[in-house]
């Protein structure tokens, strides 16, 4: 398939510009009889949808979604469900003069050069409004994977820029516009970002992401492993630049004593492996970080050139988020929803038959 | 398709099992008129082998790879290209003893869950030396992007364990068994890992690699991003755990008029995107950098349990590398030319029309 | 990828049912650059929509599409495509009662033990409805294949039930609600409709494409041939229940010296082939025709059970073509001209670079 | 994919060249657990090897299969089985005339349009040595639908030329050299044949084949239908140029109260769908005819081409098949097996918790 489709049993294509008509999807592949209605989808588009505090964009989007296929009475059919979002607050005049000009850190130059055409408003498809796409199309993929296999799939903020942010509790999370697992913090996120607004720059963040109660067997080997698909479907999120899962980068200074997540007949005595081993998930739970980076549209001037080649300052006015990492938490669930759903779905095709009678043990022992 | 093949007009499907009859793959899609022998292939295999130093396994193996379709007299013909490389040293007595028990961070127990049954000589399927295949896969993808993109792929070790590795020079990076671009460094390395081998520990890397020359417009966005598809690639690649293109987790704690990198009429005045925006390459050098994790196999007691559930403990005495980080350049530069072919490939087939007369900046203004 | 999606460069991912809020899909992978419009996709859609004579449903569509994406000031951008259009004439009562019956022909009882549910009014997503959506993603197609190539794609009915319609000329094919290519024929056609309607009866079809044009090299031994993605393409058309190309059958009774077809340095001098030899277009037309089952939804009273195993007859009242084949042809054409721009990106990625010196034959030498 | 692989979630990779060192595959998707060792396979590739009567062609392979991978203590672990079959009968002299010329009927003209170069021994890529590799991974396909579903697949010789077969037992398939279900006929076969041979020339033939109790459910609307998989793989299949499910063409002249199958609680009436209904399975048999082509290599001079486009007389002595046809009932049965398994593995992964009351009704009444 070409580049806009994620999944192979759960395949999910997406479309849409940043000013076009509408932004939406087709989730083919969504196992039959699941109860769906908009309300499953709108509550997680809400979660990330702009304007809904000082520290994200402005732009006015309801971000509604219409189900156009796919549900009969309620119900999914197994045919494919396409979901609909109308763009609402296109005010395209905003990015009249970036037609010409080059934006550091954003995608026209390579837009520009790999299809010698571009739709400028806003980014057009490089926007990061086509992830309200993956947020729509992920709910559903974590309604069926909690109503079918009790996965419970969460989110946070675990670094804003240099402010690292310990957990607390996952209830913190909801309580404060940064989905930070942690409220003490929350004044000090504010202050920041209050700083940060009104020097004109912007600022990255880490955002970590994990799945309860995966069975073990999820992955395809030795490519299609899970870990590998999770890469390339958080590494496809607007503006990540890094991917680790479990110990991540630290496994670099680890010892093999350390890293390696001794067994126990009552369950791994530890998850350095994030929940995956040989690319198969291993009943422990799946834990991923990614790293975002600072909004490109700043303003503080640029160097830059237009498109004759021409030196030009940059100034960027429109309505940003000055850290794009603030409401990429549901976008990354959705991923990490995305990708196990698929290998739910592919993992019972090839093994359907499988019967262990060895113990399977819990995840890590508290 | 299935889980064993990575590419989609450049695909390579993946077969064999560390202590099997041979491992192999197929490549499907390389392009016609191509002058390839075995000794292309060879000479990237020599650099991955084991036995090259006391700092890797011993086990031996010649890896000659034989081609078995798709060159005719010389000459690559757009047939698929099947490479096979036999099994020479299969000492499977090292590994009867661990048939009933999971080892700790391998894939023993997911394997045995997933599919009910296992190839358990030498980790089977999900032994490292799959990535022999990788290599010699990837042997042809650079080949080729050279020949017609004039695309350089090298890469480096960056990191063992504690031990960060300056980058000094290219060349310096094949006169050391360590893959060290530093030669200085390589009596500190040695000696770190003569005491490792004696603890029976063993210890992570961080592997670094680049491609040059690469033309911008490689990419398809919004999911087949070039860095998405390459951090699918490398986190395919066992023992990693972590994936970084450009600035990676660096991004978080960046301002993004730090970040941004300027573009100006002779080139970019930094590359902290790692030669990659939007999804497509930027024409400056594509820069990633990857986590490997500790070796699993060590001689330290570790505790396990068996297939029935029982505890046990488990001490590794067969040939393994204290580090598979040593060993993982090469892999990890081949998965990176595999990568960087599908896209050439890709982006020829939809975009052979365009032109635009916009200049073309050079990569990073030195 | 699932199936509700054709294509790999050129990828059609399908969606909608008849009696739902809308049809559409997603066109991923047109080259970039490309005056489109709605009235280019329009033209199309209106050549296969119902209600334009008395020997079709007289369900009133009016068909209307929106472009939803990847259309920028009159061009492609290169971004998925997204098509849109509204069910308008749902009569959904005209369908209650088939709601717990399975009627002969149709695809009531495989969907329900498939998915264990199914949208039942008008048939849901097995209706023939769907073929629209492949009509306009085709108008796409097709338009690029003659500007860019060249490529004419036509099609006509070649029998109508009994009556086998001999070629007279394409012009005459838009002159009557046949699309047969012979005016003379058709008061025989009409009369035989009209008997036939009034029967309660139903019959099926011939349909015969033709591409122009196309230029030799296209297609991917040995599996995705031009021939063979073609015969999927044609096959998956709802009704249609055989495929041939070139000679077809006729090749069971033929000779290989009457059907091997003999070259001369200006031109071929048979076309037994139907343009392609070995899974290759060899530049002569392209050649495919298509057998289509009698529409099942009839007034005569058939056998068939309920969902509870119980006997009940079956009497269809609704609305239906009496020949399905009548409104085939631009479907067909569509399906031609789908696979045709598929497998020329694909050609393009991979045999780019191919120059051969040796003169290009004419096709058919008249 | 490219274009050498078939299926998705049972995926066969392809290799090999008619006159190259071997030819082989990858089966990937295979599930784990089925006892499997070549003589399950070697079984299957001798019903279609090469000089096992006088009327096919008299080159020597014992087409010897060997198992690379994916088989551990005689059964399938999930992992990629790789296949091997040596070439022995390399008679390259035989061809060497053929380099620069243009055989008709062959697919000569295309591949070095298309590739700019091509292996021109024995067909090389093109040559129906190939599809050995198909019979051989069919093999696996076929022992696991008849262990799990209990899926019998059988094949046969409808007609020889002009001279139609009568069905009249599965037994007699395997009592004659041309797959003819019925031992009358074959003297008059024979007869033909010889005749046919001493006259230097060739003829098509036509086969069908036959799936005996596939569950209803497998197929994956609305583009992967079961039956536009099956014209797909069956299309693909050297020298085939035409594919029917069920009463395929006859459908054209059929009255809807003739063709659409009548249901009753204890089977349906009749089968003209071939046993499948919008793309699904019914539970009925599945039924597939394919026309097959003349050999085009002939004794009888024919007029071509050579590359520099000059006129020449092409007369080809080597050793052919006077009829392809007659060995083609293995491939034919094996492509069949290829796609059920493939369809089975998707229905499972996306159906598997679909639990219908209503009663499954029988096939055919008898």
């Amino acid at each position: 398939m070409s580049g806009s489709s994620i999944g192979n049993l759960f395949c999910v294509t997406s479309f849409g510009e940043s000013h076009g008509a509408a932004i939406g999807c087709v989730v083919d592949g969504c196992p039959p009889g699941m109860v769906l209605s908009t309300d499953d989808i709108q509550a997680e588009l809400d979660r990330r949808k702009p304007g809904t505090s000082r520290h994200v964009t402005q732009r006015r989007e309801s971000d509604t979604v219409e189900i156009l296929s796919g549900v009969f009475e309620g119900k999914t059919t197994g045919a494919p469900i396409a979901l609909l979002i109308r763009n609402e607050d296109q005010r395209s005049k905003d990015y009249g003069n970036i037609a010409d000009t080059f934006r550091p850190g954003h995608a026209d130059y390579t837009y520009w050069h790999k299809y010698g055409i571009r739709d400028y408003r806003g980014g057009g498809r490089s926007s990061a409004r086509e992830t309200a796409v993956r947020v729509a199309a992920g709910a559903i993929a974590r309604k069926w994977l909690l109503e079918r296999y009790g996965v419970v799939i969460r989110g946070y903020m675990s670094q804003l820029g240099p402010i690292e942010i310990p957990f607390k509790s996952w209830d913190a999370v909801s309580e404060n516009p940064f989905f930070a697992p942690n409220t003490e913090i929350v004044p000090e996120l504010e202050t920041y970002m209050d700083q940060l607004r009104k020097s004109g720059d912007s600022v990255g963040a880490k955002i970590s992401v994990v799945a309860e109660n995966v069975p073990v067997g999820w992955g395809e080997p030795v490519y299609d492993r899970l870990d590998a698909d999770l890469a390339y479907a958080l590494m496809s999120i607007n503006a990540v630049k890094g991917v680790e899962i479990g110990a991540g980068f630290d496994s670099v200074t680890q010892k093999g004593s350390e890293h390696g997540d001794e067994l126990t007949p009552v369950g791994f005595l530890s998850n350095h492996a994030g929940g995956v081993l040989g690319g198969i998930s291993t009943g422990q739970d799946i834990i991923a970080h990614i790293a975002i980076k600072p909004t490109s549209s700043i303003r503080l001037p640029r160097n830059s050139i237009d498109k004759a080649g021409n030196p030009v300052l940059v100034e960027t006015h429109g309505r940003h988020d000055p850290c794009v990492g603030i409401r990429a938490t549901p976008i990354a669930e959705a991923m990490l929803a995305i990708v196990l759903i698929d290998h739910a779905l592919r993992h019972r095709g090839q093994c359907a038959d499988v019967v262990v009678d060895t113990p399977r043990i819990a995840g890590k022992v508290k």
